[in-house]
């Protein structure tokens, strides 16, 4: 079967290990390229151009909507995010999937826009783990994670419409569910119009040359 | 996450090696169970009651129609052939993934009836493979084997209101295949609505302790 690239779009609360997870996805199999995002905001320490986000100014950015140049953006807090087209188009011509890893509203804009994008939402094992890993990290303050956990409250909201989850509970699992569901993905019948109405213009022909 | 087990309806063309991969995903997995049709024609050399099929009258079919005890049933050449309701059911449950192997016809009733069925088409390599291979039985006369291709004319009709197609090339990989199918749809958001409802509970339950 001929196979095009899909359209994968994770999202997950903070804290549900979604980085760790895209990071040994990408390392264990290389039939995926992660999309980098364009941001407008200021790279923090340790953040390099091109590898967490591309950095760029506002009037970089406005232009690049103006060319239809990214497949969605949105603004936080002052700020620009949106996701650049070409790459992901190139890359899902030569047959390679492409994951983005952006929160739900930019998730489901996608959908819009690419019916047949392949939306994952990463679950902790329950909603006191995700706390306790919150607090297990150690960098941030009690005000910070209360204000996480209401924040997942918030995206919480709109799980039912992703297509798949996967729970992280064991980080090695969690990367084979995920590949596991891609590659399962990349069998619906609706991804393989074409080469259905191969297989029927040939079996047309073979039963035809038989009477 | 709690898992009600798939109602799987396999079907896919004479040829295309469908009965000898059952048997092999039975055999490497033990979370699948088989449903076993009701008939009213008789059985044929070599076939056993409750293994190919129940063998039972017309009486006892019509009753069972009746009674409301199969979940889809046919009418082929004079006779029934249906699929009883309590054995799935009860295997649907207990957690266990019921396969059923039916044609397309029958797939498409029980794809209405049960909205969540899951339904898997297994396609030959090719249709020149999958007449190769009906040459090689050898064990029909090549009027059966046109007969048999211009059926699959017929049946591919249908394959686009499949869920997933598998295609039978290597017998062992077409199992991987297939379980790997199945375990990423048991993780579809729909199917893990209420978990996700308890995540979204408890999470509210957490944030609200912590202000």
């Amino acid at each position: 079967m001929k196979r095009r690239g899909i359209l994968i779009v994770v999202s997950g609360f903070s804290g549900a290990g979604k980085g760790t997870l895209m990071k040994a996805l990408m390392q264990k199999y290389d039939n995926y390229s992660l999309s980098v995002s364009m941001t407008t905001r200021a790279p923090r320490p340790g953040e390099t151009d091109g590898k967490e986000y591309f950095f760029v100014t506002k009037d970089i950015f406005e232009e690049k909507i103006k060319q239809e140049g990214l497949i969605e953006y949105a603004c936080y807090c002052g700020n620009y995010y949106g996701t650049p087209r070409a790459y992901v188009e190139s890359q899902l011509s030569a047959g390679r999937d492409v994951i983005l890893e952006i929160e739900i509203q930019g998730a489901l804009k996608i959908k819009e826009k690419f019916p047949d994008a392949l939306l994952l939402f990463v679950m902790p094992p329950s909603a006191a783990e995700l706390r306790n890993r919150l607090i297990g990290r150690g960098t941030e303050s009690m005000e910070v994670i209360d204000q996480r956990m209401r924040r997942a409250v918030e995206e919480a909201q709109g799980i039912e419409k992703y297509d798949y989850i996967v729970v992280n509970d064991k980080l090695e699992e969690c990367v084979e569910e995920l590949h596991g569901i891609i590659k399962a993905v990349h069998n619906t019948a609706d991804r393989n119009l074409l080469w259905i109405e191969q297989i029927r213009k040939e079996l047309e022909e073979l039963s035809k040359g038989e009477k």
